[in-house]
């Protein structure tokens, strides 16, 4: 399996910090959605586009590891991986990033693959995805949407 | 129009303050919006059933005046009363109170009626509403669903 | 190690929800939240009163398996109870359960003690936590606040 | 006073929406946030600059006026404009606008001056905002943090 990361640099809001002065840890979850999402989207693969073709991608397991934490308007990269994947079930890992502090500048390029992730490692992750048709039945995305199996093959291997 | 309020309870979750150590202040929208569907309840009326119907309440205009701030684990009270209707709109004002401290124990009576607002005032504001149907198209709530509009009426009048 | 399981009862908000009709996954883990905060203050512990002795109980991990979906408006029980302590460390496991369906009435008690989980099991996890001072330093809470280790232990043991 | 806008662009995210399956109208207050703290950044100002010196900006006012909604994936521009200041307040007011739909790759450029919002309208807000200091008592900015003031000065005249 490929060894190429996907980063998605983000900045963090004022909603997302708690009264410890850092970021909730439930928007790591939020942020791993936005991290797999851009790495569909980097690859030509919209998730709208998925949904349209009435298939769904819910979540059967998310685990994160906490190192450090997140403050208000820093510069996070969050670095997404797929961990396993066939015609029923993908796996992601996850590593979110300190890129710089509160009142840097956003870096020209938002969404680039990288060999491997910099930055001060805030937090680790991974999550487990099955598809599903617009009943939620389990479906096999290589015979439901084949390009859509074909282009995750690809980026793979 | 009867002076009937509506008191609903509920408490500060930590997720819901911000580094300033209060609410944010977008939660208190959120905080209106289960004013109105505990009102609804409380007069007999769950918002799900009315989705259920193919009818939708989507909200044309928020606003919101700040006196104080909410604390974490404070216990709230949102008062809400409906301020006009009509066939196709509804509005309704609301106050957010506190009424006791952080770490005090919850009412035992979450939801009722009250004939005015107690507590230290937190906030003020209002939202309309219209009714539409599954397509967003607007709906006279009282030939869509009669028995819906009657029980507003009962309400208010 | 006693098996109590705390129930806390709430209900889903519609912001919890997402395009799918269901609530977004990452609203678990404040569910988590609310779960540990209410078996806290069951035992007669605040975590309010905690962070004001100037202890915070950060999240180091945090899991979650899904197996099934709530939706708006259902009555939704969040069983929680201690795996593991020690001066220095928590760890909470977590069941979350479908009590009733949308447009049900609460049940008069929301928050009491249970011998074991009921209703439909929706999503197990669990959840990691250190005793830091206000400055973040891991703390051990048997020296920092001997009557909230005690209290700790006598709810376990 | 200086007719000119600023443009922020962000995506809109799967959590943020709600199972009418459009965002949910709470998260416009947050998109209003994002546009003032991009406006102010826009400008030399970095809000958590700001907070360093121990002065807050909290929200005395937030209004919100939906003409359509927005939909998962959106690319959406977030047009922010000063409407009045003084050394104690500052009110802004919002335009929300879709600039692409779903799928759509996101422009270069996700901050800038503009002369007028372009994109289809979505809704339109404004919000008021006081300076206090880090014990949230009024303060006259004009003294506190001259350079600031100045800078506010600088951009609206």
């Amino acid at each position: 399996m490929r060894e190429i990361w996907h980063q998605y640099i983000l900045r963090v809001g004022y909603k997302e910090t708690d009264q410890m002065a850092v970021v909730h840890h439930a928007n790591y979850v939020t942020w791993f959605e936005t991290g797999r999402t851009e790495w569909m989207r980097a690859f030509g693969l919209a998730y709208s586009d998925v949904e349209s073709k009435g298939l769904l991608l819910p979540v059967l397991e998310v685990n994160v590891k906490y190192r450090s934490s997140a403050h208000y308007d820093e510069v996070i990269g969050v670095f997404t991986k797929i961990k396993a994947f066939s015609p029923v079930r993908l796996e992601f890992c996850y590593e979110v990033r300190r890129l710089a502090k509160a009142g840097s500048v956003m870096p020209a390029v938002l969404s680039q693959q990288v060999s491997e992730p910099v930055g001060e490692l805030l937090a680790t992750g991974s999550s487990v995805h099955m598809w599903v048709n617009a009943e939620w039945r389990p479906t096999k995305i290589s015979i439901a949407a084949p390009e859509v199996y074909k282009l995750i093959e690809n980026i793979v291997e």
